[in-house]
């Protein structure tokens, strides 16, 4: 039994990495890119705050959890912005699960790991609307500062679109909203109007 | 309906601000102190991995909730190390309680108070626990760092003992091992070299 309760301990204390991924997104408050356990929290609080905006019938305390590990793995894989992953990093992904929520106790091992999986595949209606929060909160801060995302790595209008297209589909009425706040940002009104396209 | 919206993305916005909030614990990684919405993060995976070592029942996603928001109120009053929490700090958290939640709508407002309120008060089985968890990921990073908080506050080994209570009362068998740990820690067995207390 003791040795249960050390894995346990063991795991608390790796996670703790997880303070030190850094993002790419900016906070709305301060001039510091945020890091991966800050993310992870405000994208919990913001399903507690939005989960009335979706129609499909989730379990929040399955989406937290999912929220909660979801960027565990980046303690080995690194994070990488939602524009530019590829299967390379999701093989170093995985390897990162296997060894990460392998310090658990077996049992809690295997529930970590299908918690991930789901997450990853984004088909269930949980891992949907995680998937959506997690889209969500790094475009709210991009919008707070410009659209500095999209500039420092070159995005195109239908690329947002494309990448963020879970929040339209899960949560239709915040998106409703979002696409025009996008459409009208001074980010994309300026490239309308370098391209000459109205 | 918008403006429901407008209130809710206003409050996410808002407790970013929580990310600034500093806490006295070094992070078991990195030579840096804690904030707030870290720790909160780490709390909560904390529930998911140690839920087991309560024999009360209580419910992980309220537990979750609890310990997502509890610290949303040292945006405004500040964090206080727990040997020194004082009325009027107390004061300062229900004033701020009242503002910050207040930016939600009514309804949401309404069952953010209640959990905060209930997790202020821990009497309840959700509460206990949550508070338990709250207590022991300080501790544990204290630990990790040479009783530095003990130290820096000039605290005795009975208010340690006091302090955590909570701990032994919600999961003993996690405390069997912490107060074994904490006797032998060296910062108490050099204090007690020091006083001539065997």
């Amino acid at each position: 039994m003791k040795d249960r309760l050390f894995r346990q301990l063991d795991f608390i204390r790796e996670i703790d990495k997880v303070k030190t991924i850094i993002r790419n997104s900016t906070l709305f408050c301060e001039n510091r890119k945020e890091n991966d356990a800050e993310h992870s929290w405000h994208i919990c609080i913001m399903t507690m705050v939005l989960a009335e905006y979706t129609k499909d019938a989730f379990d929040p305390l399955r989406v937290m959890k999912m929220l909660l590990i979801h960027d565990l793995v980046e303690i080995d894989a690194g994070d990488i912005v939602v524009y530019n992953k590829t299967a390379l990093n999701e093989e170093a992904e995985r390897k990162a699960a296997d060894r990460i929520f392998g310090i658990l106790p077996l049992d809690q091992a295997k529930e970590f790991r299908v918690l991930w999986d789901e997450f990853e595949e984004k088909k269930t209606p949980d891992s949907r609307f995680a998937a959506a929060m997690d889209r969500l909160e790094p475009m709210l801060m991009n919008l707070a500062h410009k659209g500095e995302i999209w500039e420092k790595y070159g995005i195109r209008y239908e690329q947002v679109i494309q990448a963020n297209k879970i929040i339209s589909e899960v949560a239709p009425e915040i998106w409703g909203w979002l696409e025009n706040v996008l459409y009208e940002h001074p980010y994309w009104t300026g490239k309308r109007q370098e391209t000459g396209n109205a």
